[in-house]
């Protein structure tokens, strides 16, 4: 048999990765994307917005776990937690994972990603929305947190990137996360993804720039996700904490001491996603442009 | 302008990755392959053999520097350096970056890869093979290394995957380990490249319990390279030194006394590729087939 | 924006044909075969069977106009139908254009197929099925064929191609063109799709060599689909009727005179498809395989 | 084997072919365009500029038979030839063919594609630059046109797409059509290749609107060609001369009675030709647009 129907992710207009689609299991538009869920042959099920891979059944819980993790840890004993997007609802479940955390309000402007994930991909959600301690908001995550008035232990931002007339680049700017840092409690942590450092390695390296503009002990860290077929990137930031300051021998022990089980996470993990090499390192720590308001940066288009 | 041109490397019939091609610059056939040296938009020129990218201007040094030195470190003082394989040239362009290097002898079966490297692709071997210290030879490595009775202090497998009725598997089983070890010196490091622990998992964990099964002090390590858009893997042996002994501290030291210049490897960045994350760990160190020359293993094809 | 989601139909393992997809109507799978209604950008919805496109919107007209009323004109009065296949209906909705039509069976054996172009591609059948003419029967062509004791004046065999260990393939053979001939009316016609005498040119003269085994005044005719790409082949025949005897100046008034509405089909449009340029036809006529039950003969995989 | 190696041909950003490279003949840039010879699987070699097929040596006699005959038949007699493009040189192979040439003249602007057609593709070309009847004219064919006043008793415009900006779009104006019947002969014939129906209909019936705004007795007429999966396009005319009183049946008898020996071309395969099926005749004729060099008509990019 040859395989005819395909998916094809554009990196740049000439370089891409192409994935034969075993099968639709759905296809739909809200207001604001594309939305498909597919079976693939590598992956099993697949969340594709706007023709980009999300999530996938094989291997999500390496992003989710990547994202969550040191940041909860970092703080040590997270009570209240802020996470922006994540439709899906897994990062929901990796920060459920924790006995302390008492309140976790999640902020998705897209009600269709969460109803389609919720109805397709239960292996992300199961029981995340039903558990009581979790407040689910549908709307702007710009506007939530320029309105509330709560404070965070950690705040994560699982958004979608900050491409031209997207719906998200204002939320990685500096203006936003000065008013992240307003609602963060004295010891939060504040972590987003920030686009892939191969990919898009500008854009990366903007975002930690605009995160260190506001905040000292900003970070960055990485790690390979295989449906990506790319290294992923993450911006963890404190007030009071610094992230390079967390013993990674300590991540075992907090793990455990919380009950929190994982599949990638560790602290061997963790020295691998905060060693980065030569190469990227000066790549990154040689950007100096801020995102604003008014002069935002993009993803290249 | 839409690309019309384009390399599609698979890594299986429902994965692959697709690049333009700006220009083919050569394109021919040898005894043993397809050789093909294209531009590229993202990564300049490319070496692309039976229609695998094997090394790219943007981005061949992360591959030989992670080929090459954590063994050659690891040593100390390697004065006798065999290659195996490394046709482009640029695996013995990071060897002979260390003063203590007396002599490499680099053995390729396919004089037409190295023919055209040297006049297409010079930033991998600028100077390499008129160094007096070289000694090339043509032919076969399984030849070479089971009638040499030369001892080396390093030697470096670069050498093609393990495919099915391919010319290289041979190199990668338990006799051919152990006659490597027979004519390493006492304290001799062996490096062999060995495939994509991600694309081709088992093919990887097989290589690691395979050298394992020869030398105790094996390991394994991980690097991502962009223009395989995967993670990729190595294994590294000894008979007498440990390559999870060596303090990784210690290689900027290393590295600045034997007087070599890197762009990606450094300390963190040996941390970074010897800190391999929960999920992969356990996947290799689960495998236990060992690969024979009655019994090979092979990568799927 | 870069198109994320393809169609890419397979002549060969080194060829084909892109699509991209704006959206998925329908997906799913029959006891027979994959099942996908896709809209296209320049052909508008497309049923597609197993990765071949069956029907768009665009040009289904031309293949089901071509089909239909050679066949139809040259017996001249058809009161009795028998069509063999054609699930999205279309064909019907041809045979029904002709006042003289009292009665229309139609034989299709996956019910699935129907359903999905009932409710997803209307434009194609739109009444055809709530007719009073018409009978429907689910089940297999061959069974119906060697059961019937019916007599037909017009036979229309709009089924899927004879591949390898495809259900269709024993449609194609002497054994079953000769039980059509024994359920022909006397002047009874029959016509079949013959696959692409430029993509599967063996197969197509095959059927051609088969029919003329069988029945004396057998020939072929040709039409370009534009979304097949490709040019399409059918062979028609009679016991008593040449097809190259009809004149094709009568078309046009013998339309008139039944009243049939058509987009493509007329005096002119009967010369194009009749008349085949001398490399065809030489390749054609010089074919003399027969395909029998005992000793096939399929389309290339 | 898994195909690595493709070309994509786009006939919208949406819609394309996929034709796998089996071997690189040649490469290269000549100041005009993208100069690639490839082997193909299906078509032996194809010459493809800027990423389109122009000829291949499965089915390029199809084309050029098609170009050239039904002009030099009509006129009857030509003596005096004009090639407008044609680098292959497969158009004047078919115009040598008649033993009425006495002169020959083909204008092209490209060397460097009649060059690299001389090396890589000799079966269109075999001989035919070292006829004594032919004149080599490197440069614009619309300064050609509008600077000799030689008279020509057939001209054939073999020349590349009007696209915008491209090199050719004058070429298919209502002024130089008005300069082409100045410079043929009381009953010169000129044709011109006219892009595709399928492909690009209006452009086609545009280049027929204007052709016809200029000469009374135009018309059109298409063929299918394999390699480029489409129909393609011709309009032919004369001042004097009306194409659609050329009686088909005599095509075969001047053939003949000129010793020109055809694959495709006969008195059928003109039959085809010209019989335009009702929804295309419809189309083309419907089209009123005249292109002028002030207010051109392009290509859809």
């Amino acid at each position: 048999m040859r395989h005819w129907h395909w998916l094809i992710e554009w990196d740049t207009p000439t370089l891409g990765h192409i994935k034969a689609i075993k099968r639709v299991v759905y296809s739909g538009r809200s207001k604001y994307q594309d939305i498909i869920v597919i079976e693939t042959y590598e992956y099993g099920l697949a969340l594709v917005l706007d023709g980009k891979t999300q999530s996938t059944e094989f291997d999500e819980f390496i992003y989710h776990e990547a994202l969550v993790h040191p940041a909860m840890i970092l703080h040590g004993a997270p009570r209240k937690v802020l996470i922006l997007g994540g439709g899906e609802g897994a990062t929901l479940r990796e920060v459920l994972k924790y006995g302390s955390v008492e309140r976790a309000v999640m902020v998705d402007i897209d009600e269709e990603v969460i109803r389609v994930c919720r109805e397709h991909m239960r292996f992300m959600n199961e029981g995340v929305f039903e558990d009581k301690r979790v407040s689910l908001v549908i709307g702007d995550a710009l506007d939530y947190v320029f309105n509330t008035n709560e404070a965070f232990d950690v705040i994560i931002a699982d958004l979608s990137d900050p491409i031209v007339e997207g719906p998200s680049y204002k939320l990685y700017t500096r203006e936003f996360y000065s008013r992240v840092g307003e609602i963060l409690s004295p010891n939060g942590v504040f972590v987003t993804q920030a686009t892939s450092p191969t990919n898009t390695p500008e854009t990366h390296a903007v975002i930690y720039s605009t995160a260190r503009s506001v905040f000292p002990k900003t970070t960055y860290y990485h790690i390979f996700i295989p449906s990506f077929e790319a290294l992923w990137g993450f911006v963890i930031t404190s007030k009071t904490l610094d992230p390079r300051g967390l013993d990674p021998e300590r991540v075992d022990e907090a793990l455990a001491r919380h009950g929190v089980k994982t599949r990638f996470y560790d602290s061997i993990a963790h020295i691998h996603m905060f060693s980065v090499p030569r190469n990227l390192r000066e790549f990154i720590e040689r950007e100096s442009r801020v995102s604003t308001f008014d002069n935002p940066v993009y993803m290249p288009a």
